[in-house]
């Protein structure tokens, strides 16, 4: 489900509604606190894209990414 | 699934963990804003009870608690 | 502090951290579907970018997005 | 300002409307779930009490409610 495109982990998620949506970016946003890493993520009403790298490694994928994709994944 | 109780309507919800009871509760959190209604509300890790009454009508179940109870039974 | 660009209202804000950003952007959520209009918004830890237009109008900015606006403003 | 009562340490909080309160209440679930350790807290429109005990010890207080306490007191 997630993607490689330029050095960055991507996925895309559909939603009911806005209210769906928001409701797993607060459970995102709360694991991306525990796992001290956080996201690049953009929302319009249903749709969220959230695309993942590590900033200290030079903006590359490392392990950090993947498993915040996985513990994202989790949530599903 | 709702129950009155010393004249308000009270209902009790059990989630898998915090996380999914925080992003109910934001839902209903919407809600209660759009509804401009508020519950009152306990958490404890997955647990969650929501009590309605309307203050301005002399704490007692009206038409707005009925109202936002059907709304927070659709999120389910 | 709200800039057209594109046809669109935008606007940047910075926090002190995830969490207050985070934070600030579930006040716009509850604004966003009090006012049934959601921005198209990214965030990137303590930074945040919201962008405003109404797509039933074509995608040109109108007065919902300068109410939302607006509201949001009222927020800090 | 947290108040020892019943073997819990207690807290009350009161913000200017239920969008303040429950932006502040995300942040104390980040936190919750950042610590592992979880309040029982009530929120009715702009208030909110903490109540905060260990489970695990016997429904008393800890080291662990201490130290939630201490960084739910940081974000004000």
């Amino acid at each position: 489900m997630w993607k490689e495109q330029n050095n960055q982990l991507v996925r895309t998620f559909e939603f009911g509604d806005f209210s769906e949506a928001f409701a797993f970016m607060t459970r995102v946003a709360i694991l991306a606190e525990k796992h001290n890493h956080h996201p690049e993520w953009t929302n319009v009403y249903n749709k969220l894209e959230i695309k993942l790298s590590t900033h200290d490694a030079g903006n590359v994928i490392t392990e950090k990414d993947r498993k915040l994709a996985k513990a994202i994944d989790e949530l599903l």
